[in-house]
This record gives structure tokens, sequence and C-alpha cells, in this order.
């Protein structure tokens, strides 16, 4: 009696061991996953946290509330809405509610990795649109993401605006032609906006205008609240009421609700971080470039350094004590490597150990 | 420039509005949902949740130490497990990773509700085996739900053991006839064990033998960690591994990964949090059978009770204060309302007024 055969539209499809991996070492500092690590915001959202009501632990969610506070924030109305695990759950919601097997999704490449993981579980046919090396990094040449809508046929069209890992953002007339497009050829358009604010433009102001756009956006990043797993969507009213088809049981827990809930109120808090860690960032960066390193700034909550040949000495120091993604292999970033931003104190250790990379690199 | 339209298989489907409701009113008792509204596990869960390290909220998941801790707890190993958004998240991810459209789902029916929504989300037919109306309460024809799977040629066949909102159980022997029913009928078996250990009876161990077998469970329920929104399924390895394929960028969040993992070591305090929750439920019975009421024990944190001649009465004096499902309309629950189970002191003011409410309603 066998387990039978799997509905997945690409059963080759892997995904990394769950059974293997350890806890954060909290000597180590955590650059390589854009979390938040600012000390002064995680304190606000412990705070929130320790001071949840006692039946946020044991309760299912009343969300209502939330949705309002949330659409008065974000400036648009609750019908607007969608909450899920994460700008993850928006994301996959919206494969699963408009991707049949066979369809074609264009998304840009390298960029956040579910959009092709996505693709494969819900069998579509992906056209992907790869960076070219610029001089100051990756550039996306919009001509041809316009040319693939219009010539693909595709059913839906996926840009992170910033995109990541490449940094990289596009002016808002070209954004709004690419959206536009995406219209015209039948296309759902779905534009990330993960690292909202720290790039500060958005197309939320633009949901009123075209119904096939859906927009993410994630309290991992500027929130500092990643381990609470809660992002949003919005939408038309049309195509929210699609994408809440097809949510689970509930979109997200009572804990999240109450802690999304009470942070709305410490929305200074989150742009206050939003600012240390760009001040952060801007030091960084600006100690790599008097040390002659190459950097791309980048419109996230984080960078890129291309340590040139120190990587071997500079990746040596760092082992063990700083974790940041080494060395790109695609082309539009390779020999480049990718740091989190953090705040100004976090980095100078990091700066630090450069540094001393360096001087004992010298022949 | 409309939306295109949805994949969504059965896009007649709809799901409540997400723009109603209000926050739970502490003043009332929430006997409703089946929540565990226990103090003192409510104690020791707030406890672990303001215990959380900082980084829990600010980074994204580290699992496999909760895997392998669960997995010494659940009897199994890290390889059998799959931890979901609730055990709702388990059951999604079985109906994705297994049914297609046009495919076959038995289900037991009235059972929770997400089986049918499931169901037409992934373009299922349904064959619902009807719980008859026993002196007793209902009743599953277990013969046939036998037929049912040797002869629809299901792909998937569901059922809570206990199951809700009927409360009833069936028993080892015959379960193992219909999981090894399924198996030969080339269907995966779904037994969902949200109320364990409410029903200390399990088919985890009878994993082992059937490839084909899931079950799913919840901590909403014993753990009284109903907004922590995190579950788990047990299968094979080979049905793991395919139930994994199809999860989000990350199961659930860091602090439910750090929340259960710490409470795993208070499996005691759950425990007596059970023990209590039935000694509430028999006291609430006890006195509702010296009413003269019907009841029906159940074996889920859940319980019935049929009013009668003084259930408008009832209602009416409960109305505002206790939060309950009133007289079901299936017909093998008919005139039965519903009470999660609660500790004899949260019950006591419920009997009162239930008692208030008789004395009211005499000529």
């Amino acid at each position: 009696m066998p387990a039978p055969r799997t509905a997945v539209a690409d059963p080759t499809l892997t995904r990394p061991d769950w059974t293997r991996g350890s806890p954060r070492d909290p000597a180590r500092l955590w650059l390589d996953k854009n979390e938040n690590w600012d000390p002064e915001l995680n304190r606000v959202v412990a705070e929130v946290m320790r001071a949840l009501p006692a039946e946020a632990y044991c309760t299912y969610p009343e969300s209502a509330q939330l949705y309002a506070k949330l659409a008065a924030w974000a400036g648009v109305e609750p019908g607007n809405l969608m909450l899920a695990a994460g700008s993850d759950g928006v994301i996959r919601s919206v494969f699963e509610a408009y991707v049949e097997p066979g369809d074609t999704v264009i998304h840009t490449v390298p960029t956040f990795a579910m959009y092709s993981v996505y693709s494969r579980m819900y069998g579509a046919r992906v056209v992907g649109i790869e960076y070219e090396r610029g001089s100051d990094g990756p550039v996306l040449a919009i001509d041809r993401l316009l040319t693939a809508i219009r010539t693909e046929g595709p059913k839906l069209v996926c840009l992170p605006n910033p995109d990541s890992p490449t940094g990289t953002v596009v002016p808002p007339e070209q954004l709004e032609s690419i959206i536009a497009a995406a219209g015209e050829a039948g296309a759902l358009m779905l534009v990330d906006e993960a690292y909202h604010p720290f790039h500060p433009d958005s197309v939320v102001p633009a949901i009123a205008r075209y119904p096939h756009l859906v927009v993410c956006r994630s309290t991992g990043k500027a929130w500092g609240m990643a381990g609470i797993r809660i992002g949003y969507g919005v939408a038309s009213p049309e195509v929210a009421k699609i994408l809440h088809k097809v949510r689970p049981m509930y979109e997200v827990g009572a804990v999240a609700v109450h802690a999304f809930e009470a942070m709305l109120d410490h929305a200074d808090a989150m742009r206050a971080s939003v600012a240390r860690l760009e001040a952060g960032k801007a030091l960084f960066l600006a100690e790599m470039e008097t040390l002659g390193f190459k950097v791309l700034k980048g419109a996230g909550n984080f960078c890129h350094v291309a340590f040139g040949a120190h990587a071997a000495a500079i990746h040596a120091r760092l082992d063990g004590r700083v974790m940041y993604r080494k060395d790109f292999a695609e082309p539009c970033l390779a020999g480049y490597s990718r740091f989190s931003a953090a705040t100004p104190e976090l980095f100078a250790p990091v700066i630090a150990l450069i540094r001393a990379a360096i001087q004992g690199n010298r022949p």
C-alpha cells in the first residue's frame, strides 16, 4: 500500500532539509538574511510582545480591527487588504489563486527565491529576465521586460521593488509602464514591496487605477518582526476577494494580530529604526569605499561590497563572527558580498575586522 | 484592464468577510471555538512567551531543534514531521500535495469545516458520509465509509478522530480497517488528531506500517496555544518529504518555534490542564443531567447538551454572557448545543445561569 502519486506540478522540486540546521549563535552577527537586528526597535517589539493580553495566546484570531487599522495606516480600505504569514504568504496566495499548470510567469533573475519555487510548485513556465552587469551594479533592461510582457502571454508578472539580491529599483514612471503593460497583456502584476519603507516609493496608491495590481509588504524588514510572521497584500477589492478565497482557516494567529495592531502605534519607532539602519549602512559603505572597495548601496535593507583581491582574507577573518552572503555567483553580482543593514554600533566591529583582515593580508 | 480570471477550482467558493468582527469581549465566557481558556495553563504559556529570547522577534526561524525535540516527544523521527500554521496548515498541505481537480475526497458530514472548503478550493468531488442520529448521539456507519472507500476511488480519505462537532471516535480496530482500506484503494488517509490527548488514543504508531497515513495535531486545544498558530503532521518519510515540497518559505515563524520548543518542557502542565478541563466537563455534564437534560460527553474538548423545552429561556439567559454553539441544525445533532470544555471554576457561573433560566422558565 504505497502512498498515492503527488499532485505537485513539478515533483522534482526539492526544498531545504528541515531536519538540519542549528539555533542562532548569539555571539555572531547575523547579517545574512536581511533581518532587522536594531536593538532599540527590538526592545519596542519585545515590550509589545510582553504586553499581549493573555487571551492572545489561547484564542483564534479576530482580525477585523487590525484590518481597519492597517488600512488607515496604508491609505486603503480594509477590503483592499489581505493579511498573511509574511509577504511570502501573499506571494503564494497570488500563485495559488491565479497560476495554473502551463501558465507563464515572468520574473527577474536573480530575485527572491520563492518566485522560482512557486512557479515550479504551480506548474508555470518561467520567463526569466536576467539582470545585466553594469558598472554600477545590476541593471534591469526594462525594454526586454516590456517586450516579454507583450509577447510571452504571461498570467503573472512579479517584480520586487527594490529587488533582492540586486538592491535595484525601477523608477516610478517605468514601473507604471510595466504595470500598465501587464494589464494590457491580461496578466496579474505583483509588485513586492518587502523593503518598504527603506525604499519609500510605493505603488499602493496605484491600486485604485489598476484592478490587476497586487502589492505585498513584509513586517520582517523595517518593522523588525520577522519572527512574528505577518505580512500583507494590497489589491483591488475584486482581487483581494479572490486572494481571500484561498486563505487558510485563519490568515494569521491571534498573537501576530495583537502584535501588529500594537506595533502600528509605534510606526515612529519603525521609522527611527529605518533611519538608524540607513545611517549604519552609509557609515559601513563609506568605510568600505575608503578602503578602496567597490560598493553597491542598493535600496533595500542591505548593501554589497566587492572585496576583490582581499576577499579570501576578509572571509577568513569574518568566518564564525559575522554571517553574510559571500561572493555571488550570478554574473550581475559576481564578486560582491551582501550585508544586511545594521546600526552604526553593530557595523563597527565588522569594519574593524575587515580593516584587520586587510592589514594582515598586506605583503 | 481587468484582473485575469482566477485559477481557483471552484470560483463560487466564498469565505467569511474579513472586514467584519469585533475583538473578544473579556467579560464573556468564550466556549464556542474549543479553545483552552484554563487560566493555569494560560499562565504557563504566558511565562514562556514573556521569556522568549529577543532574537525570536526579529529573526527567520531555525526549526531543526524543534523538529528533533517534537519527534522525541511524539515517538517518531524528525523526517516523519511537518510543522505548519496549525493542524489546518497540515490539512491544507495534504490537499495541495495530493488532490487534483476531479479527484475524489471522502470525509464525514458534519466535520471540521475546512475539509469541505479545501475540497472546493482544489476541485475535488466530495463523497460525504453523513453521521446518523442515534439515541446516544451521532453514529458513523463504518460499513458505509468502508464501502465508499472501496467503490468511489478516493484520492484522499479524511477522518478526524475524535470528530467535530460530533465528538465521536472510531474504535482502534475499526480505525485500522479504515486506514487499511484507504491504502488498498490507493488513497492517502488523513487522521486528524486535533483533540489529542483529550482523546489519548493515537494512530501515530501506525505510521511505520502505513506509508499512506498522515496524522495531524493542533496545539490550539490541549496545549492552549491557539493564538501562536503551530501544529504538526506525522507521516512516512516519503509523504513528509512531499508535504514539505509545498511548504511556504518558512512553515512557522521563530516566535512559534521558540514557544513550542519551550512548551514541550511543560507537557506536564498541558496534561494537568487536560485533566482540569475533563473534570470541568464532567461536572458540567453531571449538573446538566441532574437538570434532566440529555448530554453527549464526546471525546474532544467539548460536549453537547439538549436543552429541550428550556432551550429558548436558556439561550436568552446566556446571551451576551456565554458564547457557545446553539442548537445544531444537522440531523445527527439537532437540538444539541455545544460547549467547549472549561475548568470547574469557569463552568460554575454557566451552570448557575442555566439553573436560573430554568427556574425563570417554570410556569
